[in-house]
């Protein structure tokens, strides 16, 4: 037997557990039965369920530590979850006690979007530096920094909101308050509601369908990704000048979409920041897909000692 | 006797050392007498004669190091000025070495926005945190970034490059190559050039002119500090939204006109940035003036050990 950790991601509409060995080897793996709307007692009997179920697997002698990533907003100090994108039943919730309680060891919360780049700069795009911004295009759009090989937080736990970073001052109204925001012109949301309002489908167009009205030509849906890489490189081109970071990866379901929106967003980027013209900056894909927040969760054991 | 440090500043249009106590007390200050104009040689000379003025004054069994702030990019691992801002001729030359070589010990060289910074962080306005950023605001706008008490320097010293974030997307165009940088909406030049593009006065214009008219109801000059408000609080809320720090600082010269801009920097701030409204987030003047580099400077012997 070999030292491990246990990773849990609570992201998307599932949880999933997994070991992994401290040089990022998945050991073993297993996914929770539980809907979240089944309310907060059923998911957190899950989440011990699939800690303790992997931990009896490898034994317990050898587990090194459990990380747990969640969508939303973490009080690191009190250890609760202040808000909740999708799981309403699990804010103000202590539930690093609650989960430490019944497993009788201790947990590491982290944001989902702060586990995503840490798993690849564990194992993924990123293992080669120490520091690196991610994004993750998806329905909205997540961001995780990586400062020194660890996430940047803030003090609050709000680091890294690089999805309502302001791109187009008069843009598109946000939820948030907000007009502009990054994820109103360079998500999936963003992408179809601009397919819609240009008459390219109806409500059940999808981002995939816009991009291949692009690819075969639609100047319209040509024109909807040119506008999300230009979004996105003024993101990056912002980030780049405040940081000044080896490396930044685009994650998520968007990446699909890479070569519709690629080209403005490196154009973008490089009219607008003097170092990514004149350094050895490096925007590219990550690698671990959905299991980055998987194996990053694992990974807080080990680079949070 | 105790314990100090010494400071030297290459910021404006002439050299200042400083030797400071531990505590930040400052004990002892001399000033350059060379024209930057007059050359490389002149320059060195009188900067080593500036810190050997203070080290005979105040004794060299004393003395923890010697920290320099120079205006430009710095490569920390050859210790040479890459892009010096106003002193071409100390553009890749050795300079950490050859100061070094000269006064027999080691020196650590920072940039001057970031060693500003670290100033405030030290006994300025940012004292009680070990996470700010601040933006100087004078001719152009200059940043400065300081995560975990140290100045965050990026892989190509070219971190906190604020002043040519883009925040009015299609914006007035900036010698960098970009067009919309803060420093083309935010700096005294971009307020005296809007004026003399409204007509408010002609080449002799100057930023306190153009302020006193807005402060006496001028509605054009009002709409010049609106705007620059503005402009501060997209970038301010881009940053908050990225970092989550605690402290964003404002310095130079403009804070002057503070009452004309800031109002529209907090509101513009606060539409864009959830953590803005919600968080404990201080925006405010520092405290410093054109000591903050100097102090900074001193403190790199203590705070990069």
């Amino acid at each position: 037997m070999i030292p491990y950790s246990i990773g849990l991601d609570l992201g998307g509409t599932n949880l999933r557990a997994a070991a992994v060995s401290h040089e990022g080897k998945m050991l073993d793996k297993v996914s929770g039965r539980t809907q979240y709307s089944e309310g907060r007692e059923a998911i957190v009997h899950d989440m011990v369920e699939a800690i303790e179920t992997l931990r009896s697997r490898l034994g317990v002698e050898h587990l090194e530590g459990i990380g747990i990533g969640v969508p939303g907003f973490i009080d690191l100090k009190k250890g609760i979850i202040r808000n909740c994108n999708n799981i309403a039943s699990l804010e103000n919730f202590p539930i690093r006690e609650e989960i430490g309680r019944r497993l009788g060891t201790t947990v590491i919360l982290e944001n989902d979007a702060n586990a995503a780049a840490l798993g690849e700069k564990w194992i993924g795009a990123g293992r080669h530096v120490q520091d690196l911004v991610m994004l993750t295009l998806g329905t909205g759009v997540g961001g995780g920094i990586i400062s020194g090989g660890r996430a940047l937080r803030g003090g609050h736990g709000m680091a890294g909101e690089l999805g309502h970073i302001t791109v187009v001052p008069y843009g598109n109204p946000c939820g948030c308050g907000n007009q502009g925001c990054v994820e109103k012109h360079a998500s999936a949301t963003s992408v179809t509601a601009q397919a819609r309002m240009l008459g390219l489908g109806d409500e059940n167009i999808t981002a995939k369908d816009v991009y291949e009205l692009a690819k075969a030509g639609n100047p319209k849906a040509q024109a909807i990704f040119n506008g999300m890489g230009e979004a996105l490189g003024i993101l990056l081109a912002m980030l780049i000048n405040a940081f000044d970071f080896p490396l930044y990866l685009i994650a998520g379901g968007m990446i699909a979409g890479w070569d519709a929106f690629a080209p403005a967003m490196i154009a973008e980027a490089k009219r607008r920041s003097f170092t990514f013209r004149t350094e050895d900056t490096v925007v590219s894909k990550a690698e671990l897909g959905n299991e980055a927040g998987l194996y990053g969760a694992a990974y807080l054991p080990f680079c949070e000692k």
